[in-house]
Parts: C-alpha cells; structure tokens; sequence
C-alpha cells in the first residue's frame, strides 16, 4: 500500500503514464480479489468498507422496483436490517441454534420478492448460514416463476464481512449473486470493502458522480486501501484452513474449560456450524456491562454485542431473534480469537473469568 | 496516520480502554477539521471522499421532500450534478467567464426550492463563485417565506473540495449550512472527506447501519484517513496566504508567458475570481489529445476535462456551459500547480508548448 500514499498518488483515472501505471496496479488488485470468489474483475465493485457494500446490494437493487418486496434474515448487520427496512421488507425467523429458519424464509418469499439477504456467518454469535440450501430452494423458485411468466428477478445476497477469514468464498459454489466484503475483518485497512455483483445482476448506484467502478459506485479510487484489501484477502483465503484447524482447536479447548470451571455458563448458538474464532457465552447471575470493565483492566479486551452498538444498553436483535431473556442477554459474553490468540490465551481469559464471576 | 492502521487498529466504537484512546484521537482530528471551518465538531461528518459528501448532502436533504425542488450551478462537479438529476432539479446558466448567473438562480428558485448547490471553486477552469452574495439573496427569500408563513427551508451547500487549499472556509462567513470537503484535493488521503452540516439543517443518512457519525454515515470509522484529513486542512489552511500568493506569481508568469509566446491562445474563465493554481486555456487549431501526449513524454501531466471524465472524448459539460465550441473545448488545456510547482516548471511548460504547438 505505502508508495500510494505519496509518492505514486496519481488518480487512476487521469491519462497521463503514470496514472495508467497506477490504474494497471489497481486493476491486478480487482483481479487478485475476483480470484478468490472466483468471479470475474468487472464483478467486483470497491466501496469504502463493509455497510456501503450492504447498503449498495440492498439499495442498488431494490430501488428499481417500487413495487417488489425484499426477505432478510432476523440475524442480519444493522447496515442490512435499516437499509432493508427503508423497502418492502420481511425478517425470517431463527432457530434456537442461531440459523436462519429455512421454512419461514421461503413462506415469506412471495411473486413480488426480488431480492434474499442472508450473511455467511453472524458477527456477534458466529454462526455460519447455510446458503448453499437457500439458493437451492431459491433455484427452485426460480423455476417455477419463468413456467409462470413471472419474468421478476430472485436475487442472493450474502454479507461475507465476517465470514472471510475462514470460509470458502466462492460464488457459484455458495450460490450468490451479491456479496459484501469488509477488509477491516480481515486484517485489511478499515473502510476498504468490495461488492461482488454477477454479471446478471442488474444494480443502479448508491453514489454518484464521477463514474469509477463502470458507473456504480463514483469517487475517486481509494488505491492503496484496495491494493491493501486484495492482498488481505489473498493472505487469509490462502491459508484459511490451516488458521481455521487452528481456531478450532483454541474452541474446543475454551468449550471444555468453561464445561469444567465456570458451572452453568453455556454457549449461545450453535458450537458446530459456526466460525471458528467465536465464542459467546452466557454467564448466568453476572452484569456483563462490569465483566467488560474488569476483563479490560486485566487487559482482555472481549464485547457484548457488537462494537457498532457498544454504547446501548439494550440487548442485540441478534441475541433477542436466538430467544434470550433481557436477563441472559445482559449475562452474555462475547470473546472473539483471532492470528495472535494462543492457547496460552485462552487458558488465562477462562481463569480470569472463573475469578471475576466465581 | 502511521499507527491506526496497525497498533492502534481499535474500532473506536468499542467500549475498551484502548478503543476509546482511539475514539479520542479521532474526536480530536474532528474538532481540528471543525476549527478551520468556524464550525462546532457534531456538525463534521466524515466520509469517504467528495462525492460521498456531495451525495451525502444531496440525497440527505432532498429524499425527506418528494415534492420539493433544487437548484444547482451549471458548473457542478457530476457528483452533485448525477446526484441532483435524481430529483426536482434546475440548473443555472454560467456566464462566459465562468460564474453562476446569479440572476438566472433566482430566477430559478421558487416556493419549493429547498436546496442550492453551488461549489466553491470550478475543478476545471477554477473558477470562484460567489457564495456570499448567493447566501445574501437566499436570506432575502427566506424572509419573504416566513412572512407568508411558508415553513419549507432553503439551504445552500456548498463543494469546496477544489478550494480548500487556498480560500477561506468559515461557513458563517459563507453563508452555507453544509460544505464538502475532500481529502485527496488537499495533499490528504484519497477517500477521505467530509460533510459539515449546519446543527439547524435535518438530513437523513446515505449509509445506514451501526449508526457512527450520530447516525448519519455508518460504516467502522476511517481513523487514520480521518486524521490524515484533518491534519492535511489544518496544513493547507493555516498557510493559505502565503501558498496562494506564490501560486499568484506563477499564474501571472504564466499568463504573460502564454501572451508572448503562444500568439491566440487565451484563458478560460474569470483570470480575477480564480482559483491561484489553475490554468486553462485554449491553442487554436490544437489537438489537445495529441497534446496530451506529447507533454506527457516531456514528463508534463496535463488534462483536458476533469480526470473523472478523462476516458470521455465529448466536451465537458463546464465548458458547454461557458459557450465553448466543439473546436475549442477540443483544443483547451488544463494546467494545474501546486506546491510543488517552481517558476522554472512554468518557463519549461510554456517553452514546450510553443514547440508542441508551434
């Protein structure tokens, strides 16, 4: 990223050499991230990080039909619930387990639907969603309304934002038309992010103006935070199974200290679908909000719900859509691992713990 | 900026100690930015970049009035323009030197005008339009309104992306209520920017989502591009005098230099009410892609319209507007200085133009 910042600044979009020098770097980029969805350059639009990119499918989509209606899952960002919720719009229910009710979501798809947002993994509870069965039946759907003229389209959006550093990316595999990319979550520079849009997708812009990214998205471009989100992409899918197996094992170890030395404590969600750096427990009879507070001083930086909602009291919809009682949600914990968690870690965290609630 | 894309890569919206020391070094760059523009730090939103904040304002105001209109410069930059066409939307005539025909913008608002925009200084011919005195009549209007007891507002926005570096910013003195800025213009990161808005003007969000900048841009916040930005207006602002008046000189060489040296070629726009670090003028009987060129191989990197429409070979809609032919518009240069630009660049400039057009 460094020699964008300074002394190679020249806007990709100028005609002079050395801005189509600049444009050739930035064009690898787009390759280098279509590679890992195995989707073509000109379906990757670049976007400053993870809500723009919700916030273009939804909007980019919805706004060329007045009349059509949108379905999203109960577990969804809030920057696809409040952009969602500007339309025509259903929740689905969800399990227990933290998944999305597969029965309740095609129920609320009607002849008006154009448009299905369901992210890879949950970012408070970690929870993988299972796409590939949705665009199954979405398939199926599909079907059935060109056998009854319904010439209306039935999009797929998944929000990876989470779900990057670990899962398979890939499109056709997952069977999405549309999905969003933040390269905060994967060790990339904040406010860089991407949209896949297939190339059947027809999508109008969210902002307008100079008409980089063929027309959808304008502004000029952020280069060495796009250069910087590629190559993050390309570090964390190239070794995700190594560093997954890894997490997974740091999980199972947490899983069975907590079994062991914090009684009644339980894990929200389910423990097997689900990404390999999360853990959110509930620790009954405990205020999470002076947990936090102490976890900190012992310099253990966990959460509650998501950092965007830090600040507000109320619990999560994320957590509510699960079932929890205020009293759980408020008893709730979430510890998130990542490329520098140790075993070492996570036997400290769990015996703080036992301290402070035991 | 150097440690907020590693060390201290906290999301500032986390309620741990180190996230809040993040949150504080960014409240601080807001309150800097606030300053130079006489402004209070909750009215500073941070984008990513100038057409964000130009749709931003746009959209932000307009959507909440589907029977209201807006009237805007012939001279915006397409991110205001492409924006503002979404709506009830007039657009003024410009005068041959390249100044809203404030008669014309009068003409042109009525009962249901509740937004003009109108930049601060032109991006291709660089020149300054005049803010206070449009903000004077607006006033006027605004008096007659409440008299008869017409409660629609009138806001003028202003894009002062082009002129941050060398022009006053004080919103009051303006007369605006919202203002673009835009990092990239002012020696500060791309994809940085930043709307003010007026704590009276009501505006609903662009990107929904976690709600950060008080739930008007959501999106984890750009720290260090936020800080890179405040950092690079308080530079350009606090020496703004000087750099202006060097820049003058230069412009003047150049001017005397061009009526020399390159018999019929002359400027366009205002040479008085101009931006100190552009040039534009036209070489009769000059292709300026070839032009283009051939200063490019002496390492002189020129433009023809806006970078943004760089790929475009139709004459852009600024020079339309200032009653530039076909012929002209396709023979017109743009030249534009900055810091780093020398007395010697200027003799070197010309000196290849009268071979390149000799």
């Amino acid at each position: 990223m460094q020699p964008f910042w300074s002394e190679q600044f020249y806007n990709p979009s100028a005609n002079y050499l050395a801005a189509k020098n600049v444009k050739k770097v930035l064009d690898e980029a787009r390759a280098s991230l279509a590679h890992w969805l195995g989707a073509r350059a000109n379906e990757i639009i670049f976007t400053a990080g993870g809500s723009e990119a919700d916030n273009l499918a939804i909007t980019g989509v919805m706004s060329q039909y007045p009349n059509a209606n949108l379905v999203i899952s109960g577990l969804e960002h809030d920057a696809i619930l409040k952009t969602a919720t500007e339309f025509n719009c259903s929740v689905t229910l969800i399990t227990g387990e933290g998944r999305v009710d597969i029965n309740d979501l095609l129920a609320k798809i009607d002849d008006q639907t154009v448009l299905v947002s369901v992210m890879l993994a949950n970012n408070e509870i970690g929870t993988l969603q299972p796409l590939r069965d949705i665009s199954h039946k979405l398939g199926e759907i599909k079907s059935r309304r060109r056998q009854n003229g319904n010439s209306l389209p039935l999009y797929l959006h998944t929000d990876a934002s989470q779900a990057a550093n670990y899962m398979d990316l890939h499109v056709s595999r997952l069977g999405v038309d549309l999905m969003s990319l933040n390269g905060g979550k994967i060790y990339g520079p904040k406010q860089s992010g991407a949209l896949y849009v297939s190339s059947k997708v027809k999508l109008v812009p969210l902002i307008r103006g100079g008409g980089q990214e063929r027309g959808l998205r304008s502004g000029t471009e952020n280069v060495a935070a796009d250069i910087g989100l590629a190559r993050a992409l390309e570090l964390v899918q190239s070794d995700r199974h190594v560093e997954a197996a890894r997490l997974q094992e740091l999980q199972q170890l947490a899983y069975r200290l907590i079994g062991e030395k914090l009684p009644g404590a339980y894990i929200n969600g389910s423990t097997k679908q689900r990404l390999p750096n999360n853990l959110h427990i509930i620790l009954p009879g405990q205020d999470n909000e002076r947990l936090l507070v102490e976890l900190d001083e012992c310099g253990i930086m966990a959460a509650a719900g998501s950092a965007c909602s830090a600040d507000s009291a109320e619990p999560s919809h994320v957590l509510r859509a699960i079932g929890l009682s205020d009293a759980e949600a408020r008893s709730s914990l979430r510890l998130t691992m990542g490329r520098q968690t140790t075993e070492v870690d996570i036997i400290r965290v769990i015996s703080v713990l036992v301290e402070l609630a035991g």
